[in-house]
């Protein structure tokens, strides 16, 4: 084992503890409270586990939490109606609805109907077309929270090779796009790719965004890569007892190869709801046309 | 001289005359004709020949050209008055404002006001996120004509190492979304790249958008590669007398090498007109909620 371990929950408090600080000085200055409204529809446990979480960090950093709990039967025209509400509430800058949801329901339409000023997930299309231009919008919190966890362990990234594996809408597209506004020379590997290892061998820094269990090995690894595993499967014990959870890189091995690594978990997880609570005091801060050098 | 010419300006003639069917078949059955509008500030004579370009072309595949060209002294907000009347006018469905503007207007203020359906240049942040996330969007012209040469040339591109060179929010970031949709491995170099020479030659496909005349040599390129050019630079003769116009590759050299290169002029250039009007067709399409399976 050498490689230095990147420790998401670390980073994670130290986010939530500088908000903190600069939402107490928002309530004192301007007499502004940022609040999140969640929204979940069913009654799935991980996605309750989940929820509960958000709600208590929100709070914890002196943001109110608004969560909104509708029945799996739910139209979508209701849904559709309670985000309208939440897009006129002036005590609502952030609105999340967690995903998926129920079949009878379009993912698509919901994300659109979020005034995007308050998407705080990202998602809106107008979001993902400022950021792919680097001309501002909401990051997405995966993305988001990968990238401060890299330029913690490495500070300038400029001309370093990143590789991306993966090409999700939510974490892998614009992973590469912040890679890349950071002077990455970047490139986004798939299912369709050639030879993954020996691509992931070119990387400076190696992002794993694939949710297949331990599939990058350590002799796809370039000694002294930076690596980022932002898969979260969950995999039964040996023996068949339980599950455990891993991520998309295969640790054990990975760890005695790369320079840094992220565990799973503790790693890049931590930070996606810290950075929920950092786009939700952006939001405030935008809607309200305040301006500030807070940065993440 | 090895290579296949990839020829341009041909496929836009192909483009063009099934456009002029489709756009004839559209009046016929539902009495429409697409109207496209173009505004120019100011009195640039190549941004004129430009328009005038384009005006022609749009007249000839049957639709309606409505040319708009204000003083370099317009106010940007007589300009934003103008696209709002655009916006709402039922002949019009492309509008494309003539890039760059007069220092005094926001080009991206005036981008964002055009609305998204009518967006033929595909710049406004909503289309460049639905882009981005392959959810439909209206792609912008250059990259999609490329393509368009690309799949002319090589059919199914699934698998292929793609490297796009060159990282604009015009052609660069949206070619690469663009390779990346079609299932190739995609990389984007640029200016902080470490080995742009030895990073070109991995390259199946290699798109040069960088603006620096003949800028990828031969021995940038793999033999076989096929070799898209969208650079177009004006670059004094030899002795000094007058301008030819080049591209970003130096055509002598890599037509040695590569299978198939696109020349400058006649290879990018005159698609880009072309798919600035398949768009104008397929936002009328959309704007009037008809559905087609006419593609490009």
């Amino acid at each position: 084992m050498s490689a230095k371990v990147i420790d998401g929950k670390a980073l994670s408090r130290t986010i939530r503890e500088k908000l903190a600080g600069l939402v107490e000085k928002l309530k004192q200055q301007h007499q502004i409270t940022p609040g999140l409204a969640v929204v979940l529809v069913g009654d799935d446990p991980a996605s309750e586990i989940y929820v509960r979480n958000k709600a208590r960090q929100t709070v914890e950093v002196g943001m109110q939490s608004f969560e909104h709990k509708l029945l799996p039967t739910v139209s979508q025209k209701e849904l559709l109606d309670l985000i309208a509400r939440l897009n006129a509430d002036p005590a609502v800058h952030g609105i999340l609805v967690q995903l998926p949801l129920p079949g009878h329901i379009s993912d698509k339409q919901v994300i659109e109907s979020i005034a995007p000023a308050k998407d705080v997930d990202g998602f809106h299309p107008e979001n993902v077309g400022r950021v792919a231009s680097g001309e501002g919008g909401i990051v997405p919190c995966t993305p988001m929270g990968s990238m401060m966890l890299i330029r913690d362990a490495l500070g300038d990234i400029a001309g370093m090779n990143a590789v991306v594996v993966g090409r999700s809408n939510i974490v892998g597209k614009p992973m590469a796009q912040l890679l890349l506004a950071q002077n990455c020379t970047v490139t986004v590997a798939h299912s369709r790719t050639r030879d993954i290892p020996a691509l992931a061998r070119t990387a400076d820094i190696l992002v794993a965004a694939v949710g297949r269990p331990e599939m990058i090995k350590g002799d796809w690894v370039k000694p002294g890569a930076c690596v980022i595993d932002v898969g979260i499967n969950r995999v039964l014990n040996v023996g068949g007892e339980g599950y455990r959870v891993v991520g998309d890189v295969d640790y054990r091995e990975v760890a005695e190869v790369a320079a840094c690594v992220t565990p799973v978990p503790g790693g890049v997880g931590p930070m996606t709801i810290a950075c929920l609570l950092a786009n939700t005091y952006l939001a405030t801060l935008a809607i309200h046309g305040i301006s500030s050098d807070a940065t993440f």
